[in-house]
């Protein structure tokens, strides 16, 4: 892994203007030698469980609804009827006015997480033995299912590190904001929920130690073939160790695509031009289909989500109790990607989502992803009755994974890999959709903006090795070409 | 240049199923070769400024300045004060109210143009003699110096191609909505002017013709050559045709950079969290700052720009005359990139620039970019003086270009590169500034929302070879480390 470290002159002159490599081959093959690990130095991944079991019970968690009334520094304001804290950070729960060009809900009015400043996602990295460990923590976080799923070594919110609320040091972060402990591997904004927060993003770092890390007893090390072990089983890998796992930068080594890289920013373009969607910030008070009562604000006719209130008590955060709203989806969603193999290379049928709070229109999401329950009086989203009744022997790949649990509670979404044919998923898919190799997708995820934070998660499946593609069959008559040029194309490189 | 359509299933499946290389090196090649080519098949650039003075007499060209009371179609509206067209359409000049967190300015408002639709800009490419030549028009736009320069193939706003304006037809158009009219080699969003318009992106889109293109006396076909020889003139190429060179997919073939891509996206990461930047709209009737007459909005202090409104006679737009308003700058400004050869390599200094307009906090901007007019009280931004200052030996490209004159009145900016030292610009540089060669630069600009618009008009300099970097001095001492990695990667690679 070559140093990264930016705005220090502390190398000296030659150091200093010697050039380095501008792709780091040398991390690809060593994040696939981690991936190929089953078991790691620091703990078996056999052992994993009793460790987990340890971490809970050395700590008190309790977790309980309460009237909004209940909230400990948490009110809502008199002229927006905004829900907010009286530091005036943290964040806040206001109102989305939501106007879209198609599909069957064109306008609506929701609440939103509003979350201005940008936080930090961190997972500091360290050869042991030979092979990347990832420093893990068994964090409690108020919405996770099972309360204690493993988080990336860090999760900082700018008011954490402001110590907004005069908590304990976040640990380990020191070695995210101070350039000279270790070498930053990569450091890339990515999104959040689109249809939750509003223009959220954090940064997602991956950071190497450069010395002995000391060692706390909430934290392990695992392979990231440990990681993608623990991806298998429900609710283990917490969301913010997902998106990060997501960025790794793997070496695809795909012999090609269906389409070239500049096809499919040009698909992206087109997507992102021809969405009409217009997003307005409301006063959360009054807005259209939404009741508040004493313990949530939601929909009579029971879609989407709430907005709730909980009191935690526990031993191992920053503070001991505290109080907060949290969102509480209405039922469990689901995020598949439809796969294919196309000449002699697994493909994803990957959808280009307008949701309401991203940046910038679009971004790319799996084949399908909703709470089917939302759709239940309109047209289902195409691929959904694919997807759910896939045979068992297409299935590639189902678990659940808890959302960002510090917003959400019990947002559960099943994620899935599910194999096609071209019956049920055409090469020529309809507007909106296109398939693109993991590489593709993997590499889109080096930027921000591009791959949405549920694609993210089936990402990090495959870069973890939870999910392999490499049963997906081939498909006789559509594999004659495999792994060629096919002739138009060889014929525009001659010419 | 391998195909990229999209969406088309007419290849049959065999051709749908087959790979394609990722990256299109042929396309590369043939762009080098273009730019080597310094004279074309269609013309001599001996007889462009004949040809361009034709094109000029062919047509009856008139702009003047009126009152906004003269405006055809175009008000102030009862309510905000936005100065709008009767139609809805268009643009609208509306207000912004900024705040920031560091420089001399921290809190403002302005007026600023509001164009929400994306539009194209499209140039067609054909292979003529072997060669690629790129059809280009001489277009006159109210706001250009000498009013007729170099446009694209086609720019057309979203209101051009639905016809708002019931003017007719915009030539060219099919080959950039009719994936089958050719081959799109590349289609990616790019920002404008962040200082002056609300999130404006538009398409910058390179297509070839497959077949026979029909010619049209406006039109020229040139080599990228050719291109190249006409950005050394000033106020020949328009701001459209530059971004969309600076787009193109060039082959740097550099040995390696200081930085390693990975660390340059984490420099931009870092780069867009620090920044706070808070923009509201707001009505633009009473925006603090800012006085309104009959002729121009603008400010007392004379900074930045007024709003006036023009009238235009013309024969070779889509309407023979029309009224509208445009933004017109105070000064001409300056835009340069400081170049310094590093490890062998030519590298340019890039600012992380925070512009008000911006999707995203900040784009990758020039070394220096201002009207040095505006700061004439405050401390000059860093690197001015040394751009201002700089020995003619050290100025290795100078030219003053036009900004789109369809929105902006004689936006003239003096764009250059200028060389130099350790003293003057630190390889160690100061906040917001880091060291990136062309090809990185060049990268970034296959993706939406990087590079600023003035930072590729200096790219497509590089792009078409009108600023050549062969001659940036090599630094004795610094140059120690010429083409090798340093030590510490070496090491880092090896571990």
């Amino acid at each position: 892994m070559t140093a990264t470290r930016i705005g220090t002159g502390s190398g000296g002159p030659v150091a200093g203007t010697a050039l380095r490599p501008r792709a780091d081959d040398a991390l690809a093959a060593r994040l696939a030698r981690s991936a190929a690990a089953p078991d790691g130095s620091w703990i078996s991944t056999d052992d994993f469980a009793d460790w987990l079991d340890g971490r809970r019970r050395a700590h008190h968690f309790k977790v309980e609804r309460i009237p909004f009334a209940e909230l400990d520094g948490w009110s809502f304001a008199e002229d927006t009827g905004n829900l907010v804290h009286r530091s005036g950070r943290f964040f806040s729960v206001e109102g989305l006015s939501v106007t879209v060009g198609e599909g069957p809900f064109r306008h609506w009015e929701q609440p939103i997480i509003r979350q201005p400043e940008v936080g930090i996602l961190g997972l500091l990295a360290k050869e042991i033995d030979g092979v990347l460990h990832f420093l893990m923590q068994a964090k409690m976080e108020p919405g996770n299912r099972n309360l204690l799923q493993l988080s990336p070594t860090v999760q900082a919110t700018r008011s954490n590190y402001t110590k907004v609320h005069k908590g304990a040091d976040v640990k380990y972060l020191e070695y995210f904001t101070d350039p000279d402990r270790g070498r930053v591997a990569f450091d890339v904004l990515q999104s959040e929920h689109g249809s939750w927060f509003y223009r959220k993003a954090n940064r997602n770092m991956l950071v190497e130690a450069l010395d002995e890390v000391p060692h706390d007893p909430d934290f392990c090390w695992l392979t990231l073939g440990q990681i993608g072990e623990l991806l298998r089983r429900d609710n283990v890998i917490n969301m913010d160790s997902r998106t990060i796992v997501a960025c790794f930068p793997m070496d695809g080594a795909e012999p090609g695509a269906l389409l070239p890289d500049a096809a499919v920013q040009s698909w992206v373009t087109v997507e992102r031009s021809r969405h009409d969607v217009s997003v307005e910030r409301v006063p959360l008070a009054g807005i259209d289909g939404w009741e508040r009562d004493e313990h949530s604000l939601g929909r009579p006719d029971g879609r989407f989500f709430k907005v709730v209130a909980v009191a935690v008590e526990a031993g191992s955060r920053e503070v001991p109790g505290w109080s907060q709203p949290l969102l509480e989806p209405t039922g469990p969603a689901v995020a598949a990607f439809v796969v294919r193999r196309i000449g002699g290379v697994p493909h994803l049928l990957v959808s280009a989502r307008a949701e309401a709070g991203f940046l910038d229109t679009i971004e790319l999401g799996p084949t399908v992803q909703c709470d089917p329950g939302n759709w239940r009086d309109v047209q289902a989203p195409p691929f959904l009755d694919t997807v759910l009744a896939a045979a068992p022997e297409r299935v590639l790949y189902e678990a659940l994974h808890s959302e960002e649990g510090g917003r959400f509670l019990h947002a559960e979404i099943r994620y899935l890999f599910v194999e096609a044919d071209e019956t049920q998923a055409p090469l020529d898919p309809p507007p909106g959709f296109q398939w693109l190799t993991p590489g593709q997708l993997n590499d889109l995820a080096q930027h921000a903006h591009y791959v949405n934070v549920q694609a993210r998660t089936l990402l990090a499946c495959l870069n973890a090795g939870a999910a392999r593609l490499d049963d997906v069959a081939a498909e006789g008559p559509d594999d004659a070409g495999a792994g060629q040029l096919d002739d138009e194309a060889a014929a525009g490189r001659a010419a």
